[in-house]
Order: C-alpha cells, then sequence, then structure tokens
C-alpha cells in the first residue's frame, strides 16, 4: 500500500459508519474499519485516538470553520446573529448528506460513550464560535452566552430536521429554533 | 462493619475529594477511597459506578431537586425566570461550601475525562429543568432552549464566583449572568 493516500478521513468515516450499522458500534473493530477502507490500523491511528474519534471528524476543522465563519458575519450582525449565520453555514454542509447525517446520530444516540463524545465536541464547537465573537469584539460573558445558546438551538433544529418526515431544508429549522430561543429567553 | 452506613454518599464523596487533592485523581483507587471513609469496596460500588462519578452525586437527587424547583416557581415566572430561580436554589446550597466546591471544580477541569462526565451532568440537569417547565405547560423546544440557556448563564456565573477574590454570593452572579444572557439574546 502506497503511503500516498487520499482522503484517507473520509474513507475511514465512511467505512466505519457502514460497519457501526452493518454489525453495530460494540462488535466493530480498528482492524475492520482500516481494511473496509483499504488502509492499515497504523494509518487509522495516524487520523483517530480511537473507534469513538472517527464519528466526530479531525476535531479541528470544523471549529475553526465555525470561528471564522462567526468572524467573517456581516459587521452589522449582532452576537447571536453572527452565531445564528455560521450553525447556518454547517447546516448547508450536513444537508448535502442527510442520510449519512441520520445514520451517525443514531449510532450516537444508542451508545453512551458515544453521546458523551458528542458533548465534549458540542462544547469545542460552542468554545470555538465564543472565540470568533471575541474576535468580533464582544465581550465575555457575552460571547459564551451567545455561542451556546446558539449550539442549543442548533441542536434542537438538527433533531427536527432529522425527525422531520420531508426533507425541509435544515436552514428552515435553524430559523424556527433561533426565532423562538428569542422569544422564551426575552419571556415573550 | 454493620451494613448500616450513615450517610455513605457524603463519607464516601468527603473522602474521594480529599485522596484526589492529596495524591491526585489518577494515582487514587477506590480501595483507597472506601478505606478513608470507613467503608467497604463493595459499599462504593452500591453507590458509586467508577470513581469518576463520586464527584458528581448520585445522579439522581440533584436533577430531581432542579425539576422540582423549575416546576414550583411562582405561576406567574416566565420560562427563563423559573429556571434562574431553580439555579438559584442550587446556588444557595453551593454557596455553603465554597472551598468544597472549588476542590471539586479544580479536579474537574483538570482531568478531560472527568470534564466529560461533568458534561454528561450538565445535560441531564439541562433536560430535568425542561422536564420541569414542560410540566408547568411549557412547550418544545421552549422548555429546551430556555433550560440549556439557563445552564450556559450558570456555568458562567460558577466560574466567575469561584474566579472572585470577594466571597460575593453566587446568587449575584447568577443575577448578572442571567441579565447578561437575556441582553445578548435579544441583541441589545
Amino acid at each position: 500500500m502506497s503511503r500516498w493516500q487520499p482522503n484517507a478521513h473520509g474513507r475511514l468515516e465512511q467505512a466505519a459508519l457502514e460497519l457501526y450499522v452493518e454489525r453495530g458500534f460494540d462488535r466493530t473493530t480498528v482492524a475492520e474499519i482500516a481494511e473496509r477502507a483499504g488502509l492499515t490500523e497504523r494509518t487509522f491511528y495516524r487520523h483517530y485516538a480511537d473507534k469513538r474519534e472517527v464519528l466526530f471528524g479531525d476535531g479541528t476543522t470544523l471549529p475553526a470553520l465555525l470561528a471564522k465563519a462567526v468572524e467573517e458575519a456581516p459587521e452589522s450582525a449582532k452576537p447571536i446573529d453572527a452565531v445564528a449565520a455560521a450553525l447556518d453555514s454547517w447546516g448547508v454542509q450536513l444537508q448535502k448528506n442527510r442520510k449519512g447525517t441520520m445514520r451517525r446520530h443514531d449510532i450516537i444516540s444508542a451508545h453512551p460513550e458515544l453521546w458523551e463524545r458528542y458533548l465534549v465536541k458540542r462544547s469545542k464547537l460552542a468554545a470555538a464560535m465564543a472565540e470568533g465573537l471575541r474576535g468580533r469584539g464582544v465581550d465575555e460573558p457575552a460571547a459564551t452566552l451567545a455561542a451556546e445558546s446558539g449550539m442549543a438551538a442548533f441542536e434542537v433544529a438538527h433533531a427536527r430536521w432529522l425527525g422531520a418526515p420531508d426533507s425541509a431544508g435544515l436552514t428552515r429549522y435553524l430559523r424556527e429554533a433561533f426565532r423562538e430561543l428569542k422569544a422564551v429567553i426575552a419571556g415573550d
């Protein structure tokens, strides 16, 4: 096998998802994931610490993208709207692979140890968005509060989107969730 | 040793905290915690699944208390204010043991595996408060959004309180954090 492994990340993720659905998360080994991806176990471990991590990207790309999207929202955007815009751009990516997102979600929900890892990921995404807000000159704790509340709205929208019988865009659910967030915090 | 172990929970928690501070979390065993508490290892495992759990209460008392406090907030209280009231009543308890809370916080922050467990706890507390809100007739997703945002405000207040040089009440920091939450979500 050549040392050049184009898109090793994507291939490992795809292979892991397939195997977790076919055999279950518990009964799948790293060796099997690597084999299915046509890569070695060593390559797997160059990219991921364990078979939980493979469901959560590389741990740096998405946080960096979200921080950048927050920072680059229109200058006039209020902090909460900059967060909404960043999450919307992520939503557009997820929308392209609703089936894959759904499978990943089902596997994570069914395994407490994956749920724990998801919560860590969620907390890092919120921290990245708070960093993006501070880059726009937003003070703490406003930055953290906007980022964390925005993540909560994202999660609500994401669950509704996955549960919806039609394939209405995640964007629509995000818009609704942010509207409801504003209403409930304002005490309307 | 008699089968009657008054306040085994509190004794195990106290012993664990002491040992984690003295020797570090990694170098402390369940056997040592049990010994320090004057109890058996078997008793430890009747109360906690592992040495992480002992830092997080029994996993049911606090969620139940918060849910009840939300549900019993004055009828006129808006959802976010019912959440604030419940968290304030928890804050009053924490205030009584600022030093213990601080030690626990330091240990948790220093160990990623404890931080993961904390995030699970936080998520359960938010879920319990959302349940309390639904008991008041608040619909989803407003209930979840108010509970999750409230938890974020609590976390901000808690960190400020622990970091403050004076021993000003957690209640004051909570009030501030909820005020800042309302302002940033409203886009003020």
